[in-house]
């Protein structure tokens, strides 16, 4: 059985059932650790759920942020330096990237505080996540404002990519799941998968086939 | 061992190789069928991957179009009825899912085609799909165009959701994984999830506990 829930119900639900509601209703979600280094030196690190693919050619890959601290530190280092890394999750730090989501203060970096390992890798300007399996390196192209509900979307290109050897499929694809890429959904629950199947391109009148 | 792929490489690739692997980085993605009308009473599904939260209050959800033909439809009829539906893809209806990205001609319905069956519910303006588990219906509100690659950023405020009874819990979130909806990865690729944990609220100098 289905429940029905209207406009007006979302709308009266209590701010925090409705964050977690609304959060969970966009399906599973791509997780990911944002690593940033500012002209002083200061790392940060920070979980986003908020990154999406808007196009291969040129490669670019975007990110919302909301106006909240603990992604302050994270949009400043972005429009100070132009470079960020983004790292996926995988089963063994899932905790760790869902504890940089605490509001430290602006003088520690998540990576100390979580036992998370900052790396420098061919002269890219900030830090990758060590433990991660699938990284890479972006630079700030665009930020459009989004008036509707005060988020911000920042563009960037993607410039350097760091996936392990025996993920990496002859047709481009690159096996996230092999690569023990994790998901989420809502706002603190992390999902492995189990690939049920890569399917065909799809034409009218044409039989479906599995590429595995 | 990491294989390294540099800006000048991903440039270098054969477009369809590139476009598999900028759409797998992003990670994991949510994905769902788009159900829209036109005011002929002609229905359109399509299958997207690009479907993302941008917040709950007032409860907001964002689509990205590339102008590409099968997902011209959808956007004609989002854009002259000002309504259309999100239906979450489940591992029954995955395949019947992607064969909607076929490029049949707009006077076909891809209900029809694929043999999904399209619900009017509510005096929604647009169908939802019957086989999927959670649905929502959506109000256009705002058009962003994205003019560094061409894409359109589609807004909308969610109206009416459905969602499985025993999949709702009381702090709001969406087992998402007991109601069977599954996650996509590059262009082709369907998984579904087993759950690692849900974690408490992160502060700093507090240990996360499960919330399971």
């Amino acid at each position: 059985m289905k429940k029905h829930i209207s406009f007006e119900e979302i709308q009266k639900m209590e701010k925090q059932k409705r964050v977690h509601f609304i959060n969970s209703l966009g399906g599973f979600k791509s997780v990911s650790l944002l690593g940033t280094i500012n002209n002083e030196g200061q790392t940060n690190l920070g979980i986003f759920s908020s990154i999406f693919h808007i196009g291969a050619n040129p490669a670019l890959i975007a990110l919302l942020f909301r106006p909240s601290p603990p992604e302050r530190d994270t949009l400043r280092n972005i429009m100070e330096t132009g470079f960020y890394t983004i790292n996926h999750i995988n089963e063994n730090i899932y905790q760790q990237a869902h504890q940089t989501s605490a509001r430290y203060n602006p003088d520690i970096s998540e990576f100390n505080a979580t036992g998370l390992q900052a790396v420098y890798k061919n002269n890219f300007k900030a830090p990758f996540v060590a433990e991660s399996n699938v990284q890479f390196g972006v630079e700030f192209k665009e930020r459009i404002d989004i008036a509707i509900n005060n988020t911000i979307m920042i563009i960037g290109e993607i410039k350097e990519v760091y996936v392990p050897e025996n993920c990496l499929n002859e047709d481009g694809f690159i096996d996230l799941e092999k690569a023990n890429t994790i998901t989420c959904s809502g706002l603190d629950s992390y999902h492995k998968t189990v690939q049920l199947d890569r399917l065909s391109y799809a034409k009218p009148d044409k039989e479906l086939t599995s590429l595995l």
